[in-house]
């Protein structure tokens, strides 16, 4: 089967599951309004590279993609929520995400804030559900990794210091913007990485080399995106491009330029390509889906 | 020690704590204006509600309160979070909170988002570290306890139908007001009051017991939030009163007048104590809580 064919089909058994974890009928009391809203912001388009790189790391140390997968959907929420609320006109302003309305457009200012604060709710209850791991032990343990991805010291912190050093190009130094970018998006790419291992229960060793995969893969991540953001356009991508440029955001490319943000890239690339060879044949997809993140085009 | 007496102190043992958690030298990499704003959400002069009834009804099971703040100081987060939110302009539009301005006021509104969001995320993160509890099943049990009360059928949810409801007079019945505080003060006091047997590791019939107080509890701390609204003073309660019917929020006192929802609280506190009751002389100052709960001047 081929990377794409591969990531199709991990796309469809975490679809399934986060259709079924946001079915309102089976939970009594959410509003319509409210799970209108979540679903909205996560069901669909999603290239769903983070549920992705839980499932196929969980693989490679032997976890069936169908046991991995409700870690995936967790993550997805918690992916989802933090779009929510970045598009919102306070933060980043975007009126298009994934190919549609913004969540904010489609509904309305109130309905975005609560659906993002209970997709983060949902993305730990989730994890905390039994069905997720039958060993508490291991369940808690993913709390607390997300918890710690998700919180101040990382996407939420992140966050705030893209917002602060927006307009600010003359304080940003490439290494604030690696800070920026690590926390922002590397932290929960981090907790993907880790997750596959932590859910085999894999020793030590491997969960710390997952780790750096992670922190490396995360950087590569945003670097690429801000990328897309002059190279793409924005009918491929699906929200808006040039806009950092524009907004004047912390982006490696304004930075440093086209042709050594691509170099960058590269370099991660391989570094974290280097990490996860030693695991042979069954790093093979991993490693394609590596190369996917740092080549997309959308 | 008087019931007043033994609030304060375990409010010093919570708030000692919650500095602890809150101190940004302890941790690398937040920034200082999201973790600023964390602290001026969480710390203070919060009356520390959720909290005393977590310490208190796992003391009643024979659990240390030293060995419960670290769930009292999460609960406490998850609460200081929803205060934050819920004042936001496209919420309820508050200035003043706790008697300071609120976050967005203090800050900006991307900035209170973000704490907001952070602040959910640490209340996470400290209930599934090691420390909180040494059961990595108690652990994840109070994940998913608090995460379900926290989401879509609990605290955001009943925020949802709050404002949805408001200026929407006619479409309010008492029942659908009642769903609504359940949902949106309840599911987080029933929380508190489940986890202290659930710390304890008491039997499933006390938890159920303690869920049954906790409902009661919810509703009686809603309506008699809703009575002090009409009854109160601003200075006295530290945010604007006279509110609810500026905005037309769903209240019950506008819904069945003072006469009937004083009766209707008192009511509640009866029940409520009657649940506890069973529990003798340890549950006096459980007692006097849901006394101070439902007979509070601010």
């Amino acid at each position: 089967m081929s990377f794409q064919d591969k990531l199709e089909q991990y796309s469809k058994i975490v679809n399934e599951r986060l259709n079924n974890h946001l079915m309102p009928g089976k939970h009594f009391g959410p509003p319509e309004r409210l799970s209108d809203a979540m679903r909205h912001a996560v069901i669909g388009s999603g290239k769903r590279i983070r549920p992705f790189i839980i499932m196929e790391s969980a693989k490679i140390f032997g976890v069936n993609p169908h046991r991995s997968a409700d870690v995936a959907s967790a993550v997805e929420c918690l992916h989802s929520y933090s779009l929510v609320h970045d598009d919102l006109p306070a933060m980043d302003d975007d009126d298009m995400r994934r190919g549609k309305p913004s969540c904010h457009k489609a509904f309305d200012e109130a309905t975005a804030i609560l659906a993002g604060d209970a997709l983060q709710s949902l993305a730990f209850e989730i994890l905390a559900r039994p069905g997720s791991d039958a060993d508490p032990a291991i369940r808690s343990q993913l709390v607390l990794e997300m918890a710690t991805a998700a919180g101040w010291a990382g996407m939420a912190g992140g966050q705030m210091m893209d917002i602060e050093l927006t307009n600010h190009p003359k304080k940003i130094k490439l290494a604030l913007i690696q800070r920026i970018h690590a926390m922002k998006t590397g932290a929960v790419l981090e907790f993907s990485a880790v997750a596959g291992p932590i859910i085999a229960k894999a020793a030590e060793d491997h969960i710390h080399r997952f780790r750096e995969y992670g922190k490396l893969v995360g950087l590569a991540f945003q670097a690429a995106d801000d990328l897309l953001d002059v190279t793409g356009d924005s009918e491929h991508l699906g929200k808006r491009t040039g806009k950092d440029e524009i907004s004047g955001k912390p982006s490696i490319v304004a930075r440093a330029g086209l042709e050594k943000t691509q170099k960058y890239v590269n370099d991660l690339e391989q570094a974290a390509i280097d990490l996860i060879v030693p695991y042979g044949t069954a790093a093979d997809d991993l490693i394609e889906a590596t190369r996917f993140i740092c080549r997309r085009e959308k």
